[in-house]
């Protein structure tokens, strides 16, 4: 007669693929794992009755205590179920029937592109990743034991510290270390401040990164386009909307037309702002980068109780450090650290200290010294590529940032992405950075990240550019006049 | 008869504070910089009319191109205004009467106590700063250039695989890497999972974290408490509700009042999710962190398509480290990375690398392992101490995690908080973590969170603590039977 469970020990032990350790420790937790993959796989099927303790650790030559608490977790899993007198089953609801198939539904990555100068990235390739681990080893072995603890939600003091210095010396912005509130990038600045800061449709310019309107609209900002000229965002538009209560702008090089924001549009929009009690959000995108004189500092300094200044190092570092900074108006900090939390810091302080000690080292002017001088390279290159293959296509905007504008005949914008997928070039159009709401005529026109590939890959993008442009606009094309 | 011009150019020099540098490169960002501190500070009052470039250019012995270009500059940036014929100014508006004052309303952080027991945080003095390092260094190194590029809103590749292998051997979570999801901490994930995937009213154990009961209102979510007995969450209650969506649990370890779910339990939230298509949120808070046993696995490993599992490395680690994850079932993947979005990935790429190698190089288990001996060690010391000073009072719980819950005599939380003070010693009462809807008796007692000093500060807490007790509730303080 068999005994009354159906695996024998024996049976249990093959079905279990099981592998002891030599050391006694690892045995509980093999036995557990082994046991728990057998159920999980249906090779011990629900309901099935383990055999005793005893039986088993005869048979796996293993100390009774260990299989018991073997059991004994397992039981605590759900895996298995003990009851009085019918000694230890498997849990009749413990199998599923099948493996963890991988998510379908995941966005996949898409296939990379043979060739990229998609805007928005800095060149990946540059990352100072020596620099960087050399500032990470200095500022984590400095740091004191609280900086490991739940912190302040304003951010590391040495980062706010170091960037109240290197912003008032490289972007004229007036403010103290305890205005500066630390986030994870541009996006979660704008994300704080309309998520119960500030309220009231919001004035941008008419063109901009759609992502970023999409997140406004999800907050349920309305946003309200400024025309553009050869002088900026037409400020003076600020008056004619009553209920405005900020403006949007992207002062140093508007993004993506690439015009500096004139001076006296920087003066009536601060005008403005104190007139109606209404704010400037500054986005400070790539003020760093200026490569035909010294970068027109922020218009924050000219009244930091008006101004937001919004910066990050997405553009001058890397993305993948997720930090940026809100310079505050001072009624508006408690107001933004009550949104964003006294629990939740949100940017990594590990990265923090280290941006502090890169800032305050030199090692970050360096950097975008370094990238100042390589991204006008390839601005440079750019242009005379242009000159020499498509002399009817020119980059517009002031030389600087990380990207170029170029005005394309009327009509064949689609036409020039159709021919750049044909070169596996990716791209973007200028008309998705268009706000739905402007009324100005629309250009065509392709946006240049000539920052995004790696410098050896820039000659070959290039090369397929203007073979797109050759094939979707002709060597007559009409040359459309920079507004 | 004077210059037009008020302040001679020998006077500016003075007004300037000028102090030029020797090599030709930097006089111009030093007159500039000059010219604007002026002008910002007052000594050059609104109107004032400069001196022509080529006055001062020969009186600072500079070229004069260098002071048109600075004066162009500080036109540019609004702080000068130049018009034909009348010379160039400073601007009307361009003097803000005052210095930037430091931010009066930003909240100062609080005087650090002299002993710290609060709840919530691992001790930030055994923050593993060289093995992390070293992880970072060999991390960074590795890493393809496309990391330092805009990324995978899912997280890093490296990071997601590590942890499957983890998450799978230490806590018995079924997944595939491309259903997990990192985040920055457990707030995050539920701000993702309510700011758009789920929907409904959510039912939470009776006691837990304020601030995630705040975070779920400010997502107008509802949440409906369940009971807590001697086998932790009332699952039975579930069925009672009918709007149900989601149940949050912390199966591991109940937060605050420390008893693991029991097996039965397990399997009910289970269950009543799939007879619900509801989902069990699983807190795995301090999964890690068990000491009279092995850690009961993720109640995940059930049903992957019905538990989402949160993690973090904020008990583990560090909240330094802004580094959480998601194991989600498939039909979730998409929607939350939808909510997450393509273009922020919010959690520091070079963390999640240097995570993935601490993870996979063994470094992670070395860490808890090592965190286990210590906390357990001061867990039995408070049991120690509290029998030897204060035997009325104990704690309640299983021996796990980084707090205990110290049932007090009716009426006596208040008294023993106070006293505490008295002490120096901050920490928290346990009614604060009572849902405001709980509706069964309501104990009084101390959440005492041992793992928060470092290890040189702990003895000196807990004589605090057992003092501030035998003050509150003296010697002889009705003994309350752990519910």
């Amino acid at each position: 007669m068999p005994e009354p469970w159906v695996n024998s020990a024996e049976r249990i032990g093959a079905d279990l693929h099981l592998n002891l350790p030599a050391e006694k420790g690892g045995r509980q937790a093999a036995l557990t794992r082994a046991l728990r993959e057998a159920i999980r796989e249906g090779r011990l099927a629900p309901g099935t009755r383990l055999p005793p303790y005893r039986s088993l650790a005869a048979d796996l030559g293993i100390a009774r205590n260990t299989v018991a608490s073997a059991y004994a977790e397992l039981v605590a899993e759900g895996w298995l179920a003990a009851r009085q007198g019918s000694g230890t089953r498997v849990a009749e609801r413990a199998a599923p029937p099948r493996p963890v198939p991988a998510a379908r539904k995941a966005p996949q990555a898409p296939p990379r592109p043979a060739h990229d100068l998609r805007q928005g990235q800095p060149d990946a390739a540059s990352f100072p990743r020596t620099a960087w681990l050399a500032a990470a080893r200095r500022a984590l072995t400095a740091a004191p034991h609280e900086a490991f603890g739940p912190g302040d939600p304003r951010g590391r003091i040495e980062l706010r510290r170091a960037l109240a210095e290197y912003l008032a010396r490289a972007r004229g912005v007036r403010t103290t270390p305890d205005r500066i509130v630390v986030c994870s990038g541009f996006a979660h600045a704008l994300r704080l401040l309309y998520g119960g800061v500030l309220r009231g449709p919001l004035a941008v310019e008419e063109y901009g990164l759609p992502f970023h309107r999409d997140l406004l609209g999800t907050a349920g900002v309305r946003t309200v386009p400024l025309g553009i000229d050869e002088r900026g965002a037409r400020t003076a538009e600020l008056g004619a909307h009553k209920g405005l209560r900020a403006v949007l702008l992207t002062p140093a090089h508007q993004f993506p037309t690439g015009g500096p924001l004139h001076s006296e549009r920087r003066a009536e929009a601060v005008d403005w702002a104190r007139a109606r009690r209404a704010l400037v959000l500054e986005d400070d995108y790539d003020g760093e980068f200026r490569y035909d004189r010294e970068p027109v500092g922020a218009v924050q300094g000219l009244d930091p109780e008006r101004v937001v200044y919004l910066g990050s190092v997405s553009k001058s570092l890397s993305p993948a450090v997720r930090l940026g900074w809100m310079v505050l108006p001072e009624h508006l900090v408690g107001a933004v650290l009550e949104v964003k939390g006294q629990r939740e810091a949100w940017a990594s302080v590990l990265d923090q200290l280290t941006l502090a000690d890169f800032l305050a080292s030199g090692h970050y002017d360096r950097h975008v010294r370094r990238m100042r001088q390589r991204y006008r390279a390839r601005r440079d290159r750019l242009v005379r590529a242009l000159a020499e293959s498509a002399p009817h296509i020119r980059a517009t905007g002031v030389a600087a940032g990380l990207h170029a504008v170029l005005r394309l005949p009327p009509g064949s914008e689609g036409d020039a992405l159709r021919a750049a997928a044909h070169q596996g070039l990716a791209l973007d159009g200028l008309s998705p950075f268009r706000h739905p709401g402007a009324t100005a005529p629309a250009p065509d026109g392709l946006v240049i990240g000539y920052a995004t590939p790696p410098d050896h890959a820039y000659p070959a993008a290039l090369q397929a550019l203007t073979r797109a442009l050759g094939a979707a606009t002709g060597p007559d094309g009409t040359v459309v006049p920079a507004g």
